[in-house]
């Protein structure tokens, strides 16, 4: 049983006065640290547990709430964490894993990965790279197998066309690209999944630390294209997570 | 067998010649219009067949397209058709059906309908009514089934929150929203399904047509949020179908 | 009696010629100490003492024009002071207060607290905290008496639910929020109170600075928001100040 | 007592269960009309009752709304109701009231006023009616006595000196100005109250529709001024009459 | 001789004044029209004679600067001529050709076409077919030959595959797209000539009349791309025309 | 004697007390009509008498200020008055001159004319001769002559060479462009009198209504340039006359 | 006698072949540095010697500009030079002037000054002082004497009414203001002489490095405001001594 | 015979399975690194052979690279290679050129230089230099000789006049600049040839780091302009060879 209806259901039985009823629900649903509030229902409530979002917390807070969740949970992500804070970080979870490519940092274990479907992460060009890690990391940690297809972008389409067959099997894909970011378009073009289209501040000039790839994204002339903001590699692998575990 | 490895298949065992065969993909691919090259195997390829852009083109071209279109499909559907052009077109086809607030006509059937998983399509406000039902549509033609739940902006959460329970029975939600597009960050704290949001052009003053509201659900603090373009009712349909059709 | 209205008596009555009478009104108003006029009566006509807006300015300038309030005031803030150049500062003040948090230095002391009503500042997430502070700090300072509740982000809307019912009792809200801001509407359709819009610079990509925040809470859909600026926590608290300090 | 207090208690002593529960509350607090669901405890909730946003609505809509809020309320206000939607209007509520410059209808009657406190709208120039009118007609129909002080912009000051003494005795002060915006930063040097700050499309070429206004508002140099949506007179009264109404 | 050159001399030979030089080089190189000074030397300067932009300036007044080209060019071409004021100015040139999607009238004769190479103008979708036209009537006025691709879109690049072989043929290539305008890279990406991308204001939403396609072409990931103005189909063609009769 | 300074001895003298003194300055200062506080002394104060702007008045309110305004000064200008205001206008004032492309009435005396200096207004193209307009018959209404050099823009240098002694010789310029404006940096390089930079909203595409001229003139490498608002003629010819009234 | 003029007379007189005379402008004109064309002939043509733009200049390009101009004037100066350049460039003129505030250096003489007007610049806060001290030094050094009215910002105008009456006796005044730039509309109408309008980018948030004042200044209300760039303090001085020196 | 032609045959004729005709079309076509797909038969589908895009990569992927295209071409080009990256890869290549202003390297020979037409690269100030040399490599390594003039800008056209006559020869002119970007629109209205203009992002203020040069380069008024990215003199360069490089 649902630990709320539990809660809601002491209350009309009388096992549980309104005050206290208060409280039992509070507890189940999240730890106050003053700081912060760490969520320890949205699993419940979302699908996926608590990840932290590493910039603008210190190493201390980092660690208080990564403590916290793993109360619940069996593993925990911190990204947007700078190497030197990931450093004060470790000395708390020696074991802890960190990418510092991507900047981010995984306590405990990955999720039990799903079988018959995964995420391809398809890079236009050699500098995407680091949101793309951020992206399979992420969805690696919540469950999903994922394959990344670097450096095919569309100013060498036969790049792409080589690979094209395979990544026709992923259950979503993620098109990772800064500059005008055609290849959100393009990839949808080509496909019968869901392209979650991933903006990248690679670039220069009137790229404007990647709005041009994103209103380039947003308006694809292609069916099936959705966008998350720029370089945000987690948000597209958690999308893409969701719809990769959908049954 | 695939009618493209057929042809394949044929120029290794010699059946046909380099230029027949090329002629030969090509008809297998689109009808050439003089003005537009119509998409045929797009439900081949993209797992959704060919939809007409009725905005910009003529009432003559948008009949002739549909006519190409059905000689492959049962049935076509062509959005952003004002009213005016829509008559002229009903006149080649009238058993179309024509909706005047999102403007758009189905000619020919439905495809069926997915049994296992529907899209909810939850509005902030009234004036939000026009996207939604350009949503609804093209999910229904596309094979899915739809439920709209309009008015529960965040100005109100009461409104969201009687029917919360409801709306976390779909296999993905649309969050349409003007003004500040809060409503898809409140969602995807509550929901473990993809909310795909749909900023519209509501508002006035600082609202620039729709900008706020994309900015601000590209900037969603809640997981699980991915974008499309202000009032694309179609773009937005047509990702949560690729996601409610996933198996 | 008002000091401006014996001035222009003097001057009916014949006490005083009109150069006499314009000096006599400058004295009364600022000191000009070169650089800077610091302002003298400005909580006669407005309400508040003079504040020091330490950056751009050297530690000398704002050592000098606290010596010049502290003349007619029993204590001076300085916002925006770089922790380099409070140290300098202090030398000067040895018994002042300083957060390193918000860079906010008070010398002297607080004013008198209004008793019947305060002040709650809300915060979306823990890296808000810094507007927060500033916004603490300077109400305390101007008379009000203040409750942060930090980390009440849409994304999880219980942590806000458990403790709406204390925000109710405040005389006026302000909502700390970057990203999406969304915090702000939320609030407002909750409360009987004005809500003073804080948009903050945290986040990342599209968000700009804070820019989109500021744009999503100017078009909140619920009544009773105003907006001050990004990462403005001291123009958030005085206008709270003047609004919690009405009888 | 509160009647959702009633409910609750009812749920605990057993003598409702909880789908009813459940219903009951939802009956208190809107009316579902299909294309909206009317608020009708946003006096209980935010002080004030539901006002009907009229743009994008139609006037059969409008009617409704105004018919089911008025079942709980004595009386109604309809903001951006274009003159020949308002005729369609008047034809159920033959005795409302309607002003064509701000496009406001108002049914029924307005609150009782408070009594010791009042609301000064001050513009710059005379373009800059509209949005006060709108400023004007909210607020009284809240509750709220104001005054206008036309056509008193920075452009010729001595027009404002020979004002501002009584401008001062009002409880709250809105600074409506398109163009640059000056007339809150000036007023708000000048007084002891809060000054909500309600920029104008007022203007041409750089002015963009009122941005130039909305940005100078929000980088005012002098404290206690906080900004609304442009044109939004609505808003800018709504606060007022919050913070008017304080006690 | 150069007639510049020849007054050059004449001075220099005495045989005229400096006054009257400088009037003989005034006479050679525009007609002073009071409202225009129409441009005679255009084409000893800059290759291609005056063409008259007809936007914001009255029938009669493109009616006579058109007579005075047509004194020193057998050929004159209006640009964004409204049908309404092309009729007024047909009266005046019964013989004159006016092609209403593009609005562009041409009096007297086309030039001697190239006959080495032509232009190849590829249009993403049947909407940019406007532009397009605009760019083939200036082009073939100027003295190239032009082919026009409708159509190929990134969104079925298969379209576009079936015609690369023939496009490659062209000297030069313009790229025609509104939306995301990534059809300018792909064409790059495949071709040995130069691109001149032409965004149109085609699309909605976030597309900003044509902006977005601007700047994802101005970032473009492929060499080779060099941008015109939103729309200015006659600033495509006049580039691609310089191009095209290089020797 | 300066009717103000009267006043204040007055007041020292005791021959005034002190609300009969507001009274007398407020009476001398504007003339409340309700709507407008029309500015009396203007002139007293910078120089240049009330000038009406036209736009968002009605008729009958344009008119009410003239008369005002004619009861101090020999005439009056009205600008943004459109066709149809005009017309009313006229009925009041049938002596009134009105210009119909810069949509300016004059109502009374120019004033007498300066002699020994005047204004050049250069423009780049036909189109905006609208704006030139409005700064001619502004000026001259001051007190300034003024010659217009039409069509001087920067794609045909010699049309600009052919004049730039003439231009020489006036005391300050007026540089009217739209496009990219580039004509206010080549005139403020070959002058040395000051240039006033009036950018129009003539053009398309990412001209964005004036935006693109008046960034590239705020830019402007040439030393000597200032900028006024878009299509502004009024306030351009308002700084020149000030600039060019300097003794 | 010109030399220009003279040249050209000796071409007519056969004393100069045209080669020659091409020469000899050109040595007139500039000294070809390689890197650099240094514009000697910039007195002659534009009333102020070249002024050397120190930014994206090495120290050794700097000092050798320098010296050509000192060829032909006495004195230079340059702006934008970081104290480390700065001091490189003095081991070349031991005696130069340099300010660290500003950032500028004079080497060699200022101009006589002008006699019967000068220049006032008035500035909103002491963080102005940058740019007000730019164009303090550039004004002295081109010819025209100074005063500065520091920290006289709108948050306080009675420290601005102050000095209003001497500000009044300048010949022309430069606006110093960031944040809203509320400076210039509010002195504009005060004043009988122009406003020369400099931006700064004091503030912080939505002030986008001085955009909002800027934009806030070219809109202003008040006749006789003209409008420089961003912190250009060179600019404000020279348009201000252009005007200043007028007869 | 051309190697993919080559395959094909080998296909129909049955010499090689499918399987294998794949591999070695992927072969010919690029060399997959993993981080990177080196694009190797670049030369033989765009006219030029691979370049490398330094920014965003280590110092070891760009020698990978190089070494991977080193067997195929006889020289390769990184552009924006940091000076400390440079050093690395110059330890696997000792005899690259390496030039510090552009942050170029070039490893192997240049291409035989096109002997009839060169590329003119006029930029405005000294400060554009940056991109102009990046222009300059890259047109000299793809075969292409070249010309700069420095220091042209509009504030003194008689720099540039006396260079015209020079510049009228080449067969394309690159105009590099800063601030307005008034230069292409000059150049463009003096010669017959293309202009590709070349914004920088040198400037302060509201320059915007180059938009505004772009935006005023993109309206152009003068025809035979088309625009690449800002700083992007490798873009520009590109173009204007394969300009240069047509017969």
């Amino acid at each position: 049983m649902n630990p709320l209806s539990q809660i809601l259901q002491d209350v009309q039985s009388g096992k549980c006065d309104l005050p206290a009823a208060q409280k039992r629900i509070e507890n189940l649903m999240f730890a106050d640290l003053g700081h912060t509030k760490a969520d320890l229902n949205r699993r419940e409530r979302t699908g996926a547990g608590e990840v932290v979002f590493g910039q603008g917390k210190s190493a201390e807070q980092c660690a208080e709430i990564a403590k916290a969740i793993l109360t619940r949970e069996s593993g925990v992500l911190i990204t947007r964490l700078s190497p030197d804070k990931a450093e004060k970080v470790k000395a708390a979870f020696p074991d802890a894993f960190y990418d510092e490519l991507s900047q981010i940092m995984r306590i405990g274990r990955e999720r039990e990965k799903i079988e018959n479907s995964h995420i391809a992460i398809v890079t236009a060009g050699t500098s995407d790279m680091k949101a793309a890690r951020e992206a399979e990391l992420t969805a690696n940690f919540l469950g999903s197998r994922t394959k990344i297809y670097p450096d095919c972008g569309v100013a060498g389409l036969h790049r792409l066309a080589s690979q094209i067959e395979e990544i026709r099997k992923a259950g979503v894909v993620i098109a990772v690209a800064g500059m005008e970011g055609a290849l959100a378009s393009v990839l949808a073009g080509m496909l019968k999944v869901p392209v979650i289209a991933l903006p990248t501040s690679v670039g220069y000039g009137a790229s404007f630390g990647g709005l041009a790839a994103l209103l380039s994204m947003i308006n694809s002339c292609a069916n099936g294209v959705s966008v998350v903001n720029i370089d945000n590699g987690f948000g597209a692998a958690y999308n893409a997570h969701l719809i990769n575990s959908k049954k």
